[in-house]
């Protein structure tokens, strides 16, 4: 497997476009509209927030995907169409304004939304925009369309890996956006990844599944859970693979390439976590079982102290025991080893459970670097999980004091 | 009941004292052992953090409250000897030295700590300073103990009340300190309360746990529960009352009142969070269970992005229906109204779960105001609760960037 060029658009038959339609009106430069198609219909699956509350394109693609089939993803940024007047019809507009414009049925396009909750979305831009759209698409959209879906993301994020199965040469390419209210529960952000990997609807849906579980669901930028959160994958079956149609060897190596791509483009998520200065990376080993892991992983990378000594650089590993310590896991703290890691080097801070004498200036030149890892070390088994976060700064309590106006 | 002056020494046979004896050694003319005795044994009881890892000083507190019964109060402040070297060991190093310096025995002597985790406790000037403090030991000393168990805490926290029980008056006061890494789960800071009511010591527990789950389990600053969290009752019984031996009306008036002092104490922890500059209120009305308006009010003042919002004074409304959505309390979000209320007045902004047109700018004023109410309806049921948190300003990072340095 192999890292390639062209985001969304690297697998064979898709083509996206991006651009600015007006739902965004602080900013007239920035887009807030984009669109992916493929040529043929695709076996496709998603996977939707947790959040009780939620938005109303999540409803309407549940409904659309029931049948694993779609053809077309729309999506806009700038407003969330979350508990807002008219939501689920004006999610069902924008669909079948989509599907016009592309001579297909509404019930194949997935639609989503991302931005500020509880206000109309004004579906007339969208149904305007989309005309506008639909001669843009082209083979080389996908940076266009990754744009368009970024809210207060400083940096697009867009991916794509080669593979084989099955003696052909099969693509898997992403889009994704998030930047605040990241929290590890589903989707936990926007992503749609195309492949012309051939396979069956139920395939597509366990393999996002698999895929998901081990990247999106284990990075945290600030613990909230959004009532937007998706992730879509669309296999065209361009490829000319023998379809995939359940375990195997084949399953195997295409979960593993979905893997590394939606671990990518996750960890792209939690770097540019808003207004975060680095990427932090908790790593636990020698836990009873991967849940102990990830969920004391988890619970390390979102206290908002541990965030808060990151971004200061101080080795204060006390916050890391405290935040292992409530994760709910059951554990031995007296097993319990402490280092810090980076570029600049290793530090030993805790030895089973007790503070080490450390040098201060060498644990604060580690932590200055822009990725940090944590590495905790347990002797409660042989389990282990990493998960990705960022700190807590200034910027967020900018970006997020004043987000709607 | 009634608000009456003397904290922790309102009670009759109560003294206590507090000095610096060199815990903190950053500032010198900060307070850093608090002593608090009463005249004559005590039924007693604590609560604990539910941390898993837990300090030293609590495993050796609830040895000591194994029978029910203390007489003194021993906290230092500036080193939570929590995974500390030697930490059991020098715990009971300062019960011993209180006891000797006492006249009691050490096993009738609660400790506490607060402060730094991971370094060795300066026991030696604990030792040398308990000879210091007993001297200084008066009916006063409340407002100096209060001070000595502060880290962050910009305000100290001393409330008493008094009330009549089986025609006696009887008073409750107490000290508590927290300003960072509180959360809702079991203690969450340090609290220490005395009274002359005569009760026994199962009471006493009972009545904790009672005051407790209504008072400092509803508050939270920044979602992280410490390790050293200990909320303790001493009862001595001056009062003169018929000792209050299990459930009934002197019961019941007791708890009230003990709920009253924990509430204020509590209220004033949140208010004085970590650099915060808002007190948030949540009250939930028309939930299902009071566990459910109490998971969804907590959801929501612990919201890393509401209490942003309300350091921006911005009425994002969205971002508390989505943190209802992830409590994961089942509610109809068509049914949530939520308005904004302070001194300034109040503001209607979501009516059954969709965005109303509300004036910015009066909203802007409400939010502005130090004590904010987020008024939350729902139509599930009759239960309702409150919960106190704050807001997340740049100085609750100044503050915990560097924090041990």
């Amino acid at each position: 497997m192999t890292f390639i060029e062209g985001g969304v658009c690297a697998a064979l038959g898709f083509r996206a476009a991006g651009i600015h339609v007006g739902v965004k009106t602080s900013n007239l430069s920035k887009k807030d509209l984009a669109l992916i198609v493929s040529d043929v219909p695709c076996a496709a699956a998603a996977v939707y927030t947790k959040n009780a509350v939620k938005a109303a394109p999540l409803l309407v693609t549940r409904e659309h995907l029931a049948d694993g089939r779609a053809q077309a993803v729309l999506v806009n940024s700038g407003n969330a169409n979350a508990c807002a007047p008219d939501g689920e019809e004006n999610a069902r507009r924008s669909c079948r304004a989509a599907a016009k414009a592309l001579g297909l049925d509404e019930r194949d396009v997935v639609v989503a939304s991302t931005g500020v909750i509880g206000q109309r979305l004004p579906v007339e831009k969208i149904e305007q925009g989309v005309e506008k759209l639909v001669p843009l698409l082209s083979r080389t959209g996908s940076h266009d369309a990754a744009l368009a879906i970024m809210t207060t993301d400083t940096v697009k994020k867009e991916y794509a890996v080669e593979t084989v199965i099955g003696g052909k040469t099969v693509r898997i390419g992403g889009i994704a956006k998030g930047s605040g209210m990241i929290h590890p529960n589903m989707g936990t952000m926007l992503c749609f990844v195309t492949t012309d990997c051939a396979m069956t609807p139920e395939t597509a849906k366990s393999a996002l599944l698999e895929a998901v579980r081990v990247s999106f669901n284990r990075i945290s930028v600030d613990g909230d859970t959004s009532t937007n959160d998706m992730a879509c994958l669309l296999a065209n079956g361009l490829a000319g693979n023998d379809p995939i149609a359940g375990p195997g060897a084949d399953y195997d190596v295409f979960v593993e390439a979905l893997k590394a791509l939606c671990t990518k483009l996750a960890i792209n998520m939690a770097a540019d976590g808003e207004g975060a200065k680095h990427l932090v990376i908790c790593t636990v080993t020698g836990a009873r079982t991967e849940e102990d892991a990830e969920t004391l992983a988890k619970s390390v990378i979102s206290s908002t102290l541990t965030k808060a000594a990151i971004f200061g650089a101080d080795a204060n590993w006390g916050r890391v025991l405290c935040a292992m310590g409530y994760s709910g896991v059951e554990f031995d703290p007296d097993t319990v080893d402490v280092a810090f890691e980076s570029a600049a080097g290793r530090i030993d801070v805790c030895k089973n459970g007790r503070g080490l004498e450390f040098d201060e200036d060498q644990a604060k030149k580690i932590l200055s670097e822009h990725d940090v890892t944590i590495d905790i070390r347990l002797e409660g088994g042989k389990a282990s999980c990493t998960c990705w976060g960022c700190d807590i700064t200034y910027d967020y309590i900018k970006i997020n004091g004043d987000y709607r106006t």
